[in-house]
C-alpha cells in the first residue's frame, strides 16, 4: 500500500457513505448533516472517509456542497481525507479544495466506462495521466494521492464477463500514468470469493504494493463473503458505506455497498483492529436516518446487535 | 464425512427449510405445500432435505405432520430424508417412520441446552448413547445415519462465550455415544470467519473424518462469509434455508438461516458444483410464499437476479 496505514490498526476501513451513498438518494443531505456525520465518524475511529465526489452539480446536486464538506473534513485532525473525481475538471476542483485523497473511477469494461464517464477505458487512462500531471506541478504539500479506483473489475452489467488480463492491464497503465494506487471494484455486486482470491494475486503479481485496496458491493448477498476472501490474499484496505447506502440497487431490498458496521464487526470478531468504536459507530445510523429519512438502511447487526460477551479486537491492549 | 457423497458434486446442500424454516412460522403450511415444496427442491438438484422434525405436536404445531412428510418424501427417488430429534421419543418416532438420517440436538451450553430440550449437555449425550443403541438394535437397513447436531458451538445468547475446549469434548462424547456424524451449529448467529476455522480445524482433530456439516445462521450478516472460511478448512457439506427461512430472528429483518439460493449462486459462481439448478431452485420461493403467506423471505440474488453472462459449474460437463 501506498497510503501509510496508522500502525496501531490492522485494517484500514475506508467510509464511502458521504460520496457513495449520498449521490442517488430521492432527498437531499444538508451540507450541516454531512458534516455532523463525518464529525461523528471521525470520533468513533475512522481514519480515511470519502467525503464527496467532484462531479457537475448539474448532474448530481446532492454533491454541489463537495468543497465546502472537504474544507470541513480538512479541519478534523487525524483524517485522511478523500474524494472521488469522474474527469479533469473534476480532479482540479479536488485539488483546489485539497483533498489528500483523490480517486479517479477509471472503468475496465468499454460500455460502463462510455455509460459512466464518456471515456473509453483507454481515454479514461489518457485523463489520468493529465490529472497525475497537473498534480505533480503543484507546490509540495498541495500534491494528493492519486488512486485509480478500477470499476467494473469483476464483472459488467452491460457487457457480463469482464477479462482478467484486461483488469491486470488497466491496473499497469494506471500505474504508468501515474496513479499511487490501484483500488478494485466491484461495482455491480458480481464478485465471488474465488474470483476475488485470483484477480486480486493477479494485480499484485502486477503492480505489487502499489495495489490498495477492495470495493466490493452486497448486491448479491456476497460482499463480506468476499471481505474474508480478500483478507486471505492481503488486502488491508476495503471500502463500505454506513448503513450500506449506496451503491447500485438492481431491485427493492438488494443493497448497494457493503455495510461499514457488519464489516467492523465482522473483523473486530476475527480478532483484526480497525481503531473503531462498535458503540459510536452503530450510533451514527440515527443522525444518517434523520438526514435522509426517506432512504432505507441496511445491515444485520444494527438489528440484531452485538453479540453478548463481544470484545472488540481495537479495545484489547 | 460419513454420509456418502453423489460424486458429481463437491458440495452438498441438505435444505432445512422444511423442518428449520417452518417451526416458527405465524401460519402453519399445509402437508400438502409441504408435499409439493419437497418435490420441487428434489427435482431442483437437491441430494438432502431434513424434511421434519419429531417434536411433540402440542408444543410445536406446524410439525404434527411429521411422519406423512416423511414417507412422502420417501418416495422420492435419490433424496436423503432427514429429520430432526430432540429426545428418545422423537428419535423412535423418527426411526419408525424410516428417515434416513436423524439429527440430534445437542447444546454445547448448558443454559440453551436446559431452555432447548430440558437436558444438561451431560445428560443430552447420555440420550444420544441411547437412541443409537435403540438404532443399533433395528433390524438392517431400517438404521439411520445419526448425526449430532452440536448447538451454540459459536456462542449462546444466555451463556455468551462458549469454550472451544468444551465443542471438542461434546464433539469427542458425540462419537464415543455412536453418533455416525457431529455437525456444528452456529444457533444463534454468534461466529466469525476466524473461529469458524479454528474450531473446525481443532474438531477435526478431535474426530477425524465423522465431521460432517456446518450450520451457520445470518443473524449478524456473516453467513455467506462463514462459509467460505470453513470451505477453506475442508467442509464440504452445508446446511441453508430456502429464502433464509427461520432461525432466531433477534429483531425485525435480522434472518435466521443461511440463504439457499444465495449460498448455492455463491459456490457455483465459485466453481463449485452443488448440482442445483439456480433457476429451478429460484422458482421454488413463489411455491413457499404461497404456503405461507405472511412470513418475509430473505436473500439477495432472487432480488438482484443472476449475473449477466453467469455459468453455473453444475452445468459444465
Amino acid at each position: 500500500m501506498s497510503t501509510p496505514m496508522d500502525p496501531s490498526i490492522d485494517i484500514l476501513i475506508s467510509e464511502v457513505g458521504p460520496r457513495d451513498g449520498l449521490q442517488n438518494t430521492k432527498k437531499i443531505m444538508s451540507t450541516d448533516y454531512k458534516k455532523r456525520w463525518i464529525d461523528a465518524a471521525v470520533e468513533a475511529g475512522l481514519r480515511e472517509i470519502e467525503v464527496c465526489s467532484f462531479v457537475p452539480p448539474q448532474l448530481i446536486a446532492q454533491m454541489a456542497d463537495a468543497s465546502e464538506v472537504v474544507a470541513h473534513a480538512l479541519t478534523l485532525p487525524g483524517l485522511n481525507v478523500a474524494a472521488l473525481a469522474p474527469n479533469f475538471k473534476g480532479a482540479q476542483r479536488a485539488m483546489q479544495a485539497g483533498v489528500h485523497k483523490l480517486t479517479l473511477t477509471i472503468s475496465v469494461s468499454t460500455q460502463h466506462s462510455l455509460a459512466n464517464v464518456k471515456m473509453t477505458p483507454d481515454e479514461a487512462i489518457l485523463s489520468a495521466k493529465k490529472i497525475c500531471a497537473f498534480r505533480d506541478s503543484l507546490p509540495a504539500g498541495q500534491r494528493p494521492i492519486i488512486e485509480s479506483g478500477l470499476s467494473t473489475v469483476f464483472g459488467c452489467t452491460l457487457e457480463g464477463v469482464v477479462d482478467e488480463d484486461a483488469v491486470v492491464r488497466m491496473a499497469v497503465a494506471s500505474v504508468e500514468a501515474g496513479c499511487d494506487e490501484v483500488g478494485l471494484a466491484d461495482t455491480t455486486g458480481y464478485a465471488n470469493p474465488e474470483q476475488v482470491r485470483r484477480v486480486f494475486r493477479k494485480v499484485r503479481q502486477a503492480i505489487g504494493d502499489k495495489l490498495s485496496g477492495a470495493h466490493f458491493h452486497n448486491t448479491r448477498g456476497l460482499g463480506l463473503a468476499n471481505v474474508v476472501a480478500a483478507l486471505e490474499v492481503g488486502v488491508t484496505t476495503f471500502d463500505s458505506s454506513l448503513g450500506g447506502l449506496g451503491g447500485c440497487p438492481f431491485a427493492p431490498g438488494a443493497t448497494g455497498n457493503i455495510v461499514t458496521e457488519d464489516l467492523v464487526f465482522m473483523l473486530e470478531s476475527m480478532g483484526l483492529k480497525t481503531g473503531i468504536n462498535m458503540d459510536k459507530l452503530l450510533a451514527i445510523r440515527e443522525l444518517v436516518a434523520a438526514g435522509i429519512p426517506d432512504e432505507p438502511l441496511y445491515g444485520y447487526v444494527p438489528l440484531a446487535g452485538l453479540t453478548k460477551g463481544f470484545v472488540a479486537a481495537s479495545s484489547r491492549p
